[in-house]
């Protein structure tokens, strides 16, 4: 299987140790859309929420942003975000503990078809960087 | 088919109006990845050519990160960055127009596998922006 390949690390292309020590961490994910929950997902997020905006905000996330492609026949969701805080677990923690965004969570999961290869306790699967080009 | 549901957007799903305002333009995009290239693509860009770089940051990219995933049993590449220019088509020709570019991309293009919904002379395809958080 593929899967087995070894990570390449190099300058452009972040070992987890390097990755650690950045100031602006970069996460990408994704997950599936249940195809007659797109419209319903697309009305939740022209209008998200604006406490749980500010919950992502404390918990030192920026530059969010959700995508929508079909691959293969099915549907699925993109998101890629910024992490500046220096405690990522703790700053995750305070997001999922916070009721409006459970609240949220009870509108937006049921659009969502998870993945098999997510981490315990996810919903969203991770993706792995392989390539970053940060600001001039 | 679930790609005649109506988009909806509002102040956070920017409309295409609105989007060609935005100051920063965010862009998502996905292509396969065949897995017996995977450890080339990788190697690559552990060290992307610096003129390669050079030429994207001419034309006005920056915060470009591209992520590995793995879907259903098959790879994909997924790549996000920011547009800052006002001349979006053009400054694409140039990037296509580099000789660099050029001898990179003939790397770089046999390690991907096209997807059917790609718009014609493009090799990735294009997602849709749904969600939007910007800096603080």
């Amino acid at each position: 299987m593929s899967s087995k390949i070894t990570p390449v690390y190099g300058p452009t292309n972040p070992s987890p140790e390097k990755f650690a020590k950045m100031k602006i961490k970069r996460y990408g994910s994704i997950i599936g859309l249940k195809p007659e929950k797109e419209q319903y997902y697309r009305q939740l997020h022209s209008s998200t929420w604006p406490k749980v905006l500010e919950r992502l905000k404390k918990s030192n996330i920026q530059n969010y942003s959700i995508y929508i492609g079909e691959l293969e026949g099915k549907k699925y969701l993109f998101s890629y975000f910024e992490y500046t805080g220096d405690n990522f677990e703790k700053d995750m923690q305070l997001i999922a503990a916070d009721p409006e965004t459970q609240r949220w969570w009870k509108e937006t999961d049921p659009c969502q078809r998870q993945l098999p290869n997510r981490k315990e306790g996810q919903n969203w699967s991770d993706l792995e960087l392989v390539f970053l080009m940060a600001k001039m």
